[in-house]
């Protein structure tokens, strides 16, 4: 992903997401109040990346009693979120795509996928899990009509680089790709690139690495 | 994740494996040498952040016509593969965990995935998509059998802590965690939480900082 300056880093806003998930849950659980070594505990990570984290986005109110839970939770979504809700849509909406949308849209976040785009004649027309899936031949008029500004790709990877041209046509303005192919896009769309293969080699390799070490 | 000392960054690990695939894509094209800025402009970054990256695994054998294809891939292959296969199992297989499969076993990799586990009585006992779908119950026992050294956990969220002991008591030396409860296990047991909602909350945010500074 292309670096912006002022930005807050990419891997410190993975981590506020983490945390704010982590926070809601505690809320939801009544718990008030958090300390940075339980927060870390939760995550892996250790009580000073929580602490050096908060402090990158000036929040620094850490109590007697630890963080007060609703205040962080709306003090990262003030980072997070955008003010104006952000429509995503998924394209692609076989196993992964429907994945993808019954996890997100159960979670009641304000980000939500609104529309599935697929060429299958049995998807096209239905609703699935809720969202109803069009055409991809009516990707730019839908986009448009809905106000979607995120795609999530979960087409089969051949088809994939068929995809950038009606992306940028339709203005889209984020891009979070499941395929084997990365795609690239002109500045001013972000795109992350994430395939699955990668993370699974990664585990691979440092497992392997581990035990060298030991 | 914990580093390792001696270990190379997690971000180049991750470049690695996306390098092999391009290069594993091309040598099936036919094509035998490749330029360090072409394969920067498929992966959307600089021939610097490439020639850096091969220079940290040793490769330097740029010529006039570019890195030779196949020496390339053998290499990266030195670096990332086990020496002996890595057996993988999917425990949880509803839309991602089928997906991940399909997805997975069709590249032809060195890392395979041989085995799915699940609850429901509909797939137990089933083979899906050509891997055998056993009960939780015999987790320890089949991971034992099969040799299996990594797990990728696509489980519901809410299930996903009560995997944790069965997957330390089974020997698993990695896990690949999708759901969205991070999973901590102790030292020499390697795991990715890899959230999809904390990803597609990233290119969110990007989009938003992009807006304020255009």
């Amino acid at each position: 992903m292309a670096t912006l300056t002022n930005a807050i880093p990419e891997k410190t806003i993975e981590r506020l997401s983490e945390y704010r998930r982590t926070l809601l849950s505690c809320h939801k659980q009544g718990i008030t109040h958090i300390f940075s070594h339980v927060l870390a505990g939760i995550h892996g990570i250790t009580a000073v990346q929580v602490r050096r984290d908060l402090m990158l986005i000036g929040f620094s109110s850490d109590t007697k009693k630890g963080y007060d839970v609703q205040v962080l939770i709306q003090y990262i979504s003030n980072i997070l979120d955008s003010p104006t809700a952000m429509n995503v849509a998924v394209v692609g909406m076989g196993h992964l795509g429907q994945a993808i949308t019954k996890y997100f849209n159960s979670k009641g976040l304000k980000l939500q996928i609104t529309a599935a785009f697929d060429v299958d004649p049995d998807k096209v027309g239905q609703t699935i899990d809720g969202i109803p899936c069009y055409h991809m031949d009516s990707f730019e008029t839908m986009v448009a009509e809905l106000d979607i500004s995120l795609v999530v790709v979960s087409s089969p990877t051949k088809v994939a680089p068929d995809l950038v041209v009606p992306i940028i046509n339709a203005g889209i303005r984020g891009v979070l790709n499941f395929t084997s192919t990365p795609l690239n896009f002109p500045q001013g769309i972000i795109v992350e690139n994430y395939d699955i293969t990668t993370l699974l080699e990664k585990v691979a390799y440092f497992v392997k690495e581990n035990d060298n070490n030991t």
